[in-house]
This record gives structure tokens, sequence and C-alpha cells, in this order.
């Protein structure tokens, strides 16, 4: 059976587009929110603020059942307002003006205010009213450029669109700009949308987008791609700003996020189906438990499988995600420098309480007691010398091959764990400490591990997303 | 203690330098043959013929108690006399001319006569006598020329050189041009002293040689070294014919002799020892039988090795080692492309009495069931979805990686005797019929086999000629 792609887009659509009682609701709410503020503050604060609705909400770009509330207090720069005065001054103020309400506080990149009104998550934020986005004082205040672009540059039907695209992001867990995520923000999809009309002319057009080589600048502001190109040489797409011409919306994207968008793309274009916006129905192995896969990488693969649990001492998301992914690196490298496993591969968990994390790191032949070496060319005689030298009896070899090059068969460092837990000292990372390094592979001890830890490591060891590619691709038949 | 390089020459010339006593025996031996040669051959045939000396003999740089003697027969070029007429008319001839002596027949490249006179062999090789060797009927009527140009430019000193060089290749296993050598030919030899000068200069200097970029134009022949490579551009090495421009006389010399000539020669100079002359006393494991040595390479190596055993058909050297050296590469090729094992190392051996053939294929960690593959980069999507599609449900995977490439880890096919014996099949070598594949990790099939193969077996598993070269290194420290 053969999907029409604009008939999936419009039905999509229409299942995600919030009812209009959903937005009369929030709404009211930032109404209220709005009134309360303006009020109380103007009370107990001798400063000039304004009271503002940003985020998608005000952009009108969020999907069904799933927005919360963006509001900026703008405040004038002036010296005697700063992090500090917010965070000391501002943040206790915002609370009592709401002392009725459940809230959260927020230190991350920003002090700010999270309320729950009606089960609706309120995101009170503080930042100043600048002149233009070039005079930037905290992050947070392009924002309000950001929401006045938008507003203006997105139609009434485009909307939808950004809608469908943000749908499809978070189904392959590609939305979000955070270091967990690496994938797109909310304001790069709706770029993207500005960019190219339509959810399907993007996915029409981005499988002609090239690593590194891509510069998608809406405004104009670069007068070629090479001089756009050459801003950003280290990001592997570049969507400029509009509102900020030194500044790349898709920064965050990393390699992996970008090519699994460009693949799902054009496996939509080639092979619609609805079934690419309803992924959790696309069933893999679902009964199989993790005890089972995790059996299989041990006796077919030769696999050893090491939990590397972490206390997370300060649990600032993007920090944590940040020296993870650091770390991450730093092991596999260091195994793959020594030889260690056929292959090594590595992921990271986080529990919902940011309390404690899991490093998964999956070395598969890690039984092998020898890894070949590949030295100079023998005739490539001072560094032959001391390559000889260097591995005088420590294994097999040396020897000439026909290529002219010397290799030899060096016995591994087998001491994996001290290997992994030296690499993590090394490291040093601030915001985490190691209590255990797991044997995953051995079932009493995956008996004892988090459920939900345990759900994400049979993902990891199956290979979500392509997994569910390969469902999609099942079959049938796409003309290479 | 060191020992000094000119010291060290001198003496292995006085050792090898053929006495007075055994220079006059071979030649009378040689003047015997010629006169009755002369004889003889005016009575039985209508045909003007001189005979001539040539070989190392004529050209003084035979080795002590190592020298044959090559008579050539030249005949003026004529339409009766050609191949056949050699072969029908004149072998049986120069036979009939020696009854009294042992004598074997060669067909091999030119039909030849090889008589045992005094335990002197000495070979009745007919020729053509041409004007220039631009005008060559035949491969050996070149060979007048060579001897003359190397009488002419060889001083007395430089024979030694040049033995002392022949002996040095000797020791090393890089004398000769055939293809079961692949290393330096006698004329080689005597060219590249003519060349330098002297054997120690040709060492000191040959370290700067670079694999496919060094010309060594004795005469000048090329315009510029540009000129010269690009003739011959296949090449590790080229040391341009004097006597025929066109032809490189070290063609034959394959990458791996050529590095390891490097790698002694540059040895020597840094460590210079008697021992590169004494090889032979050079001891390694000399007393861990070969059973020991295959015991180590399945038990810790995880090693399969497998014996090729093969008759002879066609008993001509060079065909049977091309034949081989072929086989040998594509059973190679054909296993790692397969992924099997994780070092796959092969040589061949053959009989004294050119009947037999062995090939032996070590493979690595053959045990392993699964080998990683590494896929197209996902964002290059059309190339992604066909890797995707081929490799539906063979093992683990696909999984994209960091780097943003799609890897499998594919299941590998492990019956290897039938890989091995397809392979071999599909290169129908003429000269070889396959009789069985051995089991060489099998105590008792060990047992059963040649004990020169099962000699040759130890000397490959521990990787010989770089084994010595350790030792040679061994209690060394060379500045790196």
């Amino acid at each position: 059976m053969m999907f029409d792609m604009n008939s999936i887009i419009r039905k999509i659509a229409e299942e995600i587009r919030p009812s209009e009682q959903e937005r009369r609701r929030l709404m009211d709410i930032y109404e209220h929110v709005k009134s309360t503020l303006e009020t109380c503050l103007s009370l107990s604060l001798n400063r000039d603020v304004e009271v503002t609705l940003q985020g998608s909400l005000a952009k009108d770009t969020f999907l069904r059942g799933q927005s919360d509330i963006d509001v900026f207090l703008l405040f004038q720069p002036r010296s005697d307002t700063d992090y500090r005065w917010f965070k000391e001054v501002l943040v206790p103020v915002v609370i009592s003006c709401f002392k009725d309400y459940r809230y959260t506080l927020n230190y991350a990149s920003h002090p700010y205010v999270t309320l729950y009104v009606d089960d609706v998550e309120v995101n009170i934020v503080p930042a100043f009213r600048i002149e233009s986005p070039s005079k930037i004082i905290s992050a947070v205040d392009r924002t309000p450029f950001h929401t006045k672009y938008v507003r203006s540059h997105l139609s009434i039907e485009q909307r939808d669109e950004v809608r469908v695209l943000k749908y499809f992001l978070k189904q392959w867990g590609l939305y979000g700009a955070e270091a967990s995520t690496r994938g797109f923000s909310g304001y790069l999809a709706e770029l993207l949308v500005i960019a190219y009309g339509t959810f399907l002319t993007l996915l029409k057009n981005c499988t002609s987008w090239r690593a590194y080589e891509t510069c998608i600048d809406i405004e104009n502001q670069y007068k070629s791609k090479r001089e756009c190109l050459e801003k950003f040489r280290n990001d592997v797409l570049v969507v400029v700003d509009p509102v900020d011409p030194g500044r790349n919306a898709a920064s965050a994207l990393s390699v992996k996020s970008f090519a699994l968008f460009k693949l799902l793309a054009g496996l939509f274009i080639e092979r619609p189906s609805p079934m690419f916006f309803r992924i959790n129905e696309i069933e893999i192995h679902s009964n199989v438990p993790t005890e089972e896969v995790v059996r299989m990488h041990v006796e077919e693969y030769g696999s050893c499988l090491y939990g590397l649990e972490f206390d997370i001492v300060k649990p600032i998301p993007d920090v944590v995600w940040g020296q993870l992914n650091r770390l991450r690196k730093a092991v596999t490298n260091t195994l793959r420098s020594q030889g260690i496993g056929e292959v090594v591969r590595a992921d990271s968990w986080i529990d919902r309480a940011l309390t404690k994390a899991i490093t998964v790191v999956e070395i598969i032949y890690c039984n092998k007691r020898y890894t070949l070496h590949r030295g100079p060319y023998a005739y490539d005689v001072h560094n032959a010398l001391r390559f000889l030298i260097k591995n005088k009896s420590i294994g097999m070899g040396p020897w000439i091959n026909d290529d002219g090059r010397l290799y030899t068969f060096r016995m591994i460092d087998t001491n994996i764990v001290k290997i992994i837990m030296d690499t993590i000292l090394r490291c040093s990372p601030t915001s985490l400490r190691l209590t255990k390094v797991l044997d995953l592979g051995n079932r009493e001890t995956l008996q004892t591990v988090d459920p939900g830890f345990k759900e994400w490591l049979r993902s990891f060891l199956e290979g979500d997303p392509i997994k569910k590619i390969m469902k999609l691709l099942e079959d049938s038949y796409l003309d290479p």
C-alpha cells in the first residue's frame, strides 16, 4: 500500500494542532500570571519591567497538550540589575507573588522560576530589553527578537508545518539542542520551515545538504556561501540566525543527528508512511527481555558490557551531558588505541531525577589477548629500527608483510576495568563521581539495576533508531 | 664491542674470494668443454658456432666453492636455426658429445644442457650472436653483452665488492631474481657495485632510496629521473640496464625484498657486526620444536593453520612460483574481504625435487563469527538506504556511530576450507593441482608432513628474517 505524503502530513497536522479551547486556556493562564506579576512587582520593586509572552505559545507553534508558557520579564540594562540581583532579589519576590503555587527554582544558565499553574509549567525568566541582538547581556536576551522574527515570518499555515516538523523530530529523538540530544531546537525547526516553506519541501531539499558544506542564510547576511562556511567551519550544518548573523542556529547539531535526519527524510520521500509519526507502534523484538539481548551479545559477539555508574554531584543537565560525552569519547578512544576489542560502543543514560548516570561500554570480542599493530615501511629505516626496538619480544612478530610494512601482534593490557577507571580519573569530571563499574554481562548484576536503565540498555544494544528504520524498510524494495 | 665496517668487509672478502687453484681448475674444465664442443659440433653440424664463457666465472665475481660454468654457444640468426632446432637437433648432439658425463636437460625459458664435470655444473646454452641488445631474439642473447659490460667496468678490487654483496644477499635470502625470491640478480649486484663503487658506499647510499622513486641510470640513458620513472612506474627500484635502456635490471625486485635490503643496510651502518655475514649462527629459539611453535600460535593467537598441498604438474620454477604467489594473494584477499580472522598471513614452500608445494595460511583469531563492516555516512542517503537493505537481519546493527557512519556487525561465512578451495578453483593454476588441505594445528597431521616443510613452517611462524634482525639488535641501543 502506497501512502500519499501530503495526506499523511495533513492528517498528522490535524492530530497535533492544539484546539481553540486549549489555546484559550493557556492564554488565560498567561494573562493571570502577567497581571499578577505586573501588580506584585510594581509594589515590591523599584524597577521598570515589561512582562512579555515568549516561546511556542507566543509563536503558536506548540503541539497539542505539550505547551509550557514562557514569560519573560524584561528589564532595562542597569549596573545594579545583574545576575546577583535577579537571584537574590527578583527570584524571591516572584516566588512570593505566587505563594499559593507549586514552583521550582532553576539556576542553570540563568536564574528563573518554574511555576505550576493548573498543571501547566510557567517559566518566569528575567532578561534585559536591549536595542539589538548584537548587544545581548545574557543569552536569553535574544529570545524576544526570535519570537518577533518567527511571528512575522510564519504564515498561519506554516505554523502547522512547524508543528509537524517538531513532532517528527520528537518521534525520532532529534528534538532539542541540549547536550543530551544535540538535535534541532524549536527555533531551528521554525527557521527551517521559514527557509523551505513547508515540511515536505524541507524533507525533499535536505537530501542535498552536505555535511560541513551547507549554509542556509535566509536573510542573505553573508556575501557568499564560502564566507558563511568559513565563519562556522566546525558546524555540520549552518542556519544563520536571522536576528544575529554571528550565530549559527544549528550549532548544537551533531553529525549523528544530522545524518539520522537526512536518512529519515530520504526514506520518507522514497517510502512515505504514517508510521514515521507513530514510531512507538513499531515493535522490535518487543517481547525479548533485556537479559536475553545481553546474553546474545555476550555469547554471540563475545562482548564485555560495563556500566560505569556515576553519582551526579551538580545536576545541571548540559554540563552533566557535556562531561558524560567527553568521558565516553575518552574511554572509547583509550580502549581503541590499546587495541582492546574489535569494536567499542558506548552511550550514556541519566535517570529522571538527575541523580545518577550510567555510561555503558560494550567491547566486542573483548577476550582477545593480542592485537595487530601496523608499523612503518621496513624501507623507512629510521622508523623501522625504532619500531623493532620498541617491539622486542612482546608477542608475535614483527614481520615484513608483502606490502613492505612491518607488523607486529602485540599483547594487550587486559585489565579493562583499570584502563577505564584511569581514563575517568584523568578526565576528572566536576559534576560526576564514579561510584562503581558494573559487569552488566553478569545476570545477577543486571537484576539489580534501575528498570528505566534496563529498558534503555535494551534499546542501546538493539541499535535504535536504526532498528525501527529497518522495520520500516521491511518487505519493501527501494530501487537502488 | 664495536666493529669496524671496513675490517669486517675485508675479512669476509678474504673468506669468500676463490683461490687461484679453484679458478684454475674451473678454467681447465671450461677449456676442456670448449675444445670438446668445438671439435664435436664442427663434425656434427653444418653451422657457424662460437663457444664462449659467460656468467660469474667469466666476470670473476663468483664465490669460493660456489661456481657453475656458463658456456654459451653463439649461432648466427638464421631461419632454420630456431628453438625447435635447438631442442631437436642441437641438444641431442651436445649430449652425444659428452656421452661419458652425467647431465640434465632443461627446457625452462630456453632449452639447454647441464653437464656435471668433476662435480662442477656446466650449463651449455645456445643463443644468437646479435649486433646489439636491441635485436635480441631470445632472452639469453643479452648475456654476452652483460658479460662484456661488467668485465670492462669492474676493477679487480670491485670484483671483491660484488662478491661481498652477493654473499650478503645470499645470507638474507635476497639473492636471485626468480619468482621464489624476487630479490637481486647477480647482474644487478654487479651493476650496483659499478654504480656506487663499493659495497659499503652502496649500503650507505641505499638508505636514501625511496620506493618507486629511485632511478639508478649509470650510463645516463634517460634525460631525467622523471622520464626514467615514468617508463618503469610499477617497479619499486629502477636500475637501468646499461646494455638495454628499455630494461630495468631490478624489475623482479619485490617491495618486500627492497624493504629488507634497506633495513639491513641501515642496521649494518648503525651497528656493524660480522654476524650479518654469519646468520646461520644467529640462533632463535633453536631448541623449540615446530609442534611447540604451532601450539603457541593456536592457543595464544587463536590461529587456524591450513596447509594447501599441491602436486606440481609442470615443474618450471618461475611458473610454479608465479602461480603460488598469485594463489596466495587471492586466498588472503578473499579471506580478508570476508572479514575472516584478525590477520591473515600466508607463504609457500616447495620441496627440492619440485614435485610438491604447500601454501601455509595462518588465520589469527579464526574463531570469530562476526565482523565489523563500515558502511556509508548515514547522511549519504542513497548509499545508506542500500546499505540498510543489504544488511537486513544478518547480525548486530546496523547503527549510526558518532562519526555519522553506519556500521554493522555481520556474520562471517565460517566454512574457511570451502572459501579457500573455491578461490583456488577460480584461479585454476595450470602447473599445480590441489591434493588436500591440511589442518596443521592438528598435532597428528603435523607429524605426517615433510621434515623440510616442518622446519620451514617454524621459520615462517617465527617471522624470519626479522627475528634474526631483532637478535642483532638485542642488548643494543640505537639512538633513535
